[in-house]
């Protein structure tokens, strides 16, 4: 699948900033939590390059917000993460993997705590909603658990935090790494926190007004324009850059947090309960099957992958690539992959089965692409 | 958003057809249960056409199947269904809202008792296996919620019996509508149905083994020839010639199955107990607020809409157009729309905003589009 057009259709949500970023000219979405997602403004390459020195708003509204509010909100937030929630602060981000019973991944969102009785999961792509929903209501928990009209909006790169500075005030520079605090937007009050998916810094605006939305992109360009902001959106080369997995691609309901990599995440050796422990401490007790590795591949540059393509070793089967994509700044291919445990070792040569031929690759720690 | 195309992620799913669908020539996909679907070939009109008059192959993979198995599978089929599925019989297909607690609509799926303790409900476009797995886990049920291996293949149009005929033999003929038997393909047994998400007639084929998807394709192509078989999909003209709803577009988790016209399809004056179902007694009983209508839109011809355009009377917000399309066979526009329930009348004159314009429309019954 290569340059097919996505069809319009009202099922495809546009959000606040669709306007803005047609405007802007995008080149291409996905379709991410039932909503658009920009993919790409100039081409991956000048997009990656220029986020790394200037700063760029990415309209990350498919980022929804699972609201559970009530009572009981705080005792599900907890049931349902395998991260240990207990102790968590009000104002703060916390990176949360998700797991059924089976210990499979349903989502890995960053869970904001934004009351003692409120959370927001700021949710990857699955309906995360009907899973908190489903076990509210088979508990019979007393919690409300809704899509709020909430859009996040992120301002990204070097030069974010000036950008925000200037819109927003000194007190931005306060704000630490997953953070928030509220600021206020045309008199509406909103959250703003240090974060954003990519490792180039900066911030979330969790915009709650939908009809705000264009006076807040507008605004933020003006502000912008003296730090050479330009319309961004999440970038494929600088996430395998910087080793971000992303749910759906490099790790799915049939994926355990542990294969993920994701270990330091998962509460499985404190006395927190949450559903998918039992599951996750005996796959760990029995051993990894397979692991998440980065991979670095030679021969032609890679297009961005749509396909899991195959790893092999001497013929044998081993795996699949989950991403991929040529990395301009490393002259190299650069791909995270799925690999059976035996050979998830770093230096391990393996053969990728491109569309065209099989092209050598080198397996070594996914944090290590970039080295 | 009009003709950016879809960036290739491993995220969205290819199907078990993608590269025959590839080699037909498809010219642009949907994204749908994170899976790529065909939305035209030869373009809207052509493929409508041909669709009415021959037979199509359709790749409706996304269509997933949430599968509960175990011995508490049609419990959990009775308790999420709207629909009394308490004496359903084995071999037949359901047409089954699917409700929050709320009443709004989770999923729309077509639900299959394929034996005493195993369901399949063949999803639209939401996360529906996690709101059934949610509910499992938190009621404590004794059942497997999972997405198997089927990736159905619809064969529609007015000679796809004769092309079935060809392929499976002359019991194709038996299978009444919305039953399903069993028919071998290379060895493997798999589900057919007479279905489908068109109103022009034929069969879906529940393949069971996605490494046989390219020789069903292929064999089915074959025998299609002599019927002009040609690849094809769900086709947006066709649909809303009949009146076909489309779940996300037309109603989603903020709609009730009444507001969407499907009142018969909600056990709401039988004993059954369904989740949502207090909700729906008590909003019926207060009054719809809005209902789904048709419309008929005078004026330039509308491109698919991808945007829920606006509807007023004496320039009063009352609703909005959730699909449409220009028919070439009726010379006119012609859409759903979900309007407050003063203006949801037949004869009602209302103005739709349009991207250039306002044109003027009719309201007539979901069903009288085409009349």
């Amino acid at each position: 699948m290569s340059g097919a057009p996505i069809f319009p259709s009202t099922r495809l949500r546009g959000t606040p900033f669709t306007k803005k970023v047609e405007e802007a000219g995008v080149a291409g979405y996905t379709i991410y939590n039932h909503m658009l997602l920009p993919v790409s403004f100039y081409g991956l390459d000048a997009d990656c390059s220029h986020l790394k020195e200037f700063v760029q708003l990415w309209d990350v509204s498919v980022e929804r917000q699972v609201q559970l509010k009530g009572p009981d909100a705080h005792k599900l937030a907890c049931l349902i993460s395998a991260r240990d929630l207990r102790k968590a602060v009000v104002g703060r981000c916390y990176y949360a993997p998700i797991c059924d019973a089976k210990g499979g991944m349903i989502n890995d969102p960053v869970a904001l705590r934004i009351a003692d009785d409120c959370w927001w999961f700021s949710i990857s792509d699955s309906d995360m909603l009907l899973w908190a929903e489903g076990i509210a209501y088979g508990m019979g928990l007393d919690v409300a658990v809704t899509e709020p009209d909430v859009s996040p909006l992120a301002v990204q790169g070097p030069l974010a935090e000036d950008c925000m500075v200037d819109m927003f005030g000194e007190s931005i520079r306060d704000i630490k790494f997953f953070r928030f605090a509220e600021y206020e937007f045309q008199g509406v009050k909103m959250n703003i926190a240090r974060s954003g998916w990519s490792k180039q810094g900066g911030f979330e605006i969790y915009l709650n007004d939908k009809t705000l939305g264009g006076a807040l992109w507008d605004a933020l360009m003006e502000k912008g324009e003296k730090y050479n902001m330009r319309a961004g959106c999440p970038n494929l080369i600088e996430r395998l850059e910087g080793s971000l997995l992303s749910y759906g691609s490099d790790m799915d309901k049939n994926t355990t947090p542990l294969e993920a990599g994701l270990d330091r995440f998962c509460a499985l050796d404190s006395d927190a309960e949450f559903i998918g422990k039992d599951a996750l401490l005996a796959k760990r007790a029995a051993g990894l099957k397979r692991r998440i590795m980065g991979v670095k591949v030679d021969g032609y540059p890679m297009e961005a992958v749509g396909l899991a393509l195959p790893c092999r070793v001497d013929g044998k089967r081993i795996g699949n690539i989950t991403s991929g994509v040529y990395s301009v700044m490393l002259d190299q291919n650069i791909a995270f992959a799925m690999l059976d445990i035996d050979y998830a070792k770093v230096g391990q040569v393996i053969e990728v089965e491109t569309e065209t031929e099989w092209q050598t690759g080198v397996v070594c720690e996914l944090g290590d692409l970039a080295k």
